[in-house]
């Protein structure tokens, strides 16, 4: 089948795929880049239709299946949790430093029963002899997304994606030189549904937009006037503040989302500090809401990010596809 | 009805109730405030067996309605949640600082149906102008038993007591002067239980208890590094230790509880040396297998506790009864 591709615009060059969790999206790009179509479905690696490699190739031929009978068999690539343990076929973790060339050269192929070949990103591991290691899966592309729009940040940056994870990485000349994962929305959300800080903070969010944003600010600063340890008893402010009603109920979840955020800023600032020039400028990449919170909180302990960018995956995969010569133009 | 005093031993003069969340506890005392029957009963004030104060009447005369029938009237104290919001009766806060006059003096009655009268004892609030409020309930009744019996700490002496919510509470003069809560116990069982991390975690104990020490060290000794705001970064290491195979599965909870009890002693130990003098001897009170896990947590950080009690809350009680003048021979 023969792809017609309208006068002036140019035809379908890629699928790119960025397959998490808890959800797929997928994108039909030109040889530019440039997003033609975009899809996107609850099928995450934790969300598949039915268990094992079966439900990848239906998740597979349901985000992107009439794309190719429409367009042919394009080159197809893919990040994030796809390419973990638990995914489609494991890309084993690339180490630090790392660019999108690393990730490129390190790719693995699955070949899809659609009778194309899907090439899969790794993550990537931070393991130095100092510290624990740790690891990302799909911010890795991210990143690269990131970085090919605003190459100025590649020389010298520091990257908060702010997330139920959130990553804090490192770059130096174009690569990813080191990280860390803050558990910050995780331990918001079993806080807020599975201990005894719930109780006290109804569903509904904060009536009072302003009351709200008073009591995130709260929560910031207590962070930031934190020392070692603190967490465990600070948090406990978001009860006893509750009982002694000096907050009211719907602000308490807002006061506990500030101290979780400034912790994760104080310390992820205080690190970048320790391995990188303090004057290193902060991107953003995320959610635009959940950045807002950071910016919102980033003021309040006196920094503002260099930029603040939201959903670069399609961007990076792109650039992913390009490094590793999937394109048929290259 | 007459109590029968066997030759040479004193008679029953004080029933004392140990009411918390989860579980009752009851104590005949004679006149001198020496144990002559126990029991215990799952009819903590969240467990009670109907709701409301028919539940309350209820678990009394199930845990001590036969010693009332056997000694007569007897004096009734009680301490802990009992005397909370949620409680038999309201016995709000008293504010710091407080000692067992205080409490006593604060004290609220409760008239059974069984025809005796229930004297409870009040929590205590710490409410300083520049730090949020904290608050206890039970631990003050711990403490006053630990400090009749060990007298010399009652000058200057730092009280933790471990558990779901661990207290550290500072004494001056006989008084309870300020106190922190942490959420050590809690957080470590919403980690375990509702988080990715608890999905590396086999439900059965190290196998080998050499290994789970060394973990648990492990754990407190990366809380020592820590600096403030780490935490939420710090716990991750339970999940990437597990996936790089650095950790055994069977061991990562041992470091998790290690890291998060460090944090606790880092911090509780960094504020008492901010408000009292550094050589304030450390009491610790609760269960004996929990509080070996903090004696091994402040050996890795080079401090040792003065002392290490468990059950102090019945002669706590003793001591309650006796200052609000309800036993007989007062």
């Amino acid at each position: 089948m023969e792809t017609l591709t309208p006068p002036g615009r140019p035809g379908a060059a890629l699928i790119a795929l960025d397959w998490g969790t808890s959800s797929l999206r997928g994108y039909l790009m030109d040889a530019k880049g440039d997003v033609l179509d975009q899809r996107a479905s609850a099928h995450g690696i934790q969300n598949l239709p039915v268990p094992g490699p079966e439900g990848f190739e239906q998740a597979f031929a349901g985000i992107c299946g009439d794309w190719l009978a429409l367009h042919g068999k394009l080159p197809i690539v893919a990040g994030g949790m796809v390419g973990s343990a638990q995914g489609w076929a494991e890309a084993p973790y690339v180490g630090c430093p790392a660019d999108t060339a690393t990730l490129a050269d390190k790719a693995i192929v699955v070949d899809s029963r659609l009778g194309v070949r899907v090439l899969i990103a790794p993550g990537v591991l931070f393991d130095p002899p100092d510290a624990n290691p740790d690891v990302i899966r799909g911010e890795e592309i991210q990143i690269a997304g990131a970085l090919a729009d605003h190459p100025w940040l590649a020389e010298r940056a520091c990257v908060a994606l702010p997330g139920t994870h959130s990553k804090w990485v490192q770059i130096q000349d174009g690569r990813i030189t080191r990280f860390a994962t803050y558990m910050t929305g995780e331990l918001f959300a079993v806080l807020c549904r599975n201990s005894i800080l719930g109780r006290l903070m109804p569903e509904a969010p904060a009536a009072d937009a302003a009351e709200a944003d008073q009591a995130f600010v709260a929560g910031v600063r207590l962070a930031r006037e934190g020392l070692p340890g603190d967490l465990s008893h600070q948090i406990f402010a978001a009860r006893t503040l509750g009982l002694t009603k000096r907050l009211p109920p719907d602000v308490l979840k807002d006061y506990l989302s500030g101290l979780l955020i400034g912790g994760e800023l104080v310390s992820g600032l205080a690190h970048m500090r320790d391995s990188i020039a303090a004057d290193t400028p902060l991107l953003l990449i995320g959610d635009g809401a959940l950045c807002r919170r950071y910016v919102r909180a980033l003021e309040t302990i006196g920094t503002v990010p260099a930029a603040q960018l939201e959903n670069t995956a399609p961007r990076g995969l792109f650039q992913f596809a390009q490094k590793a010569g999937v394109l048929s133009h290259d």
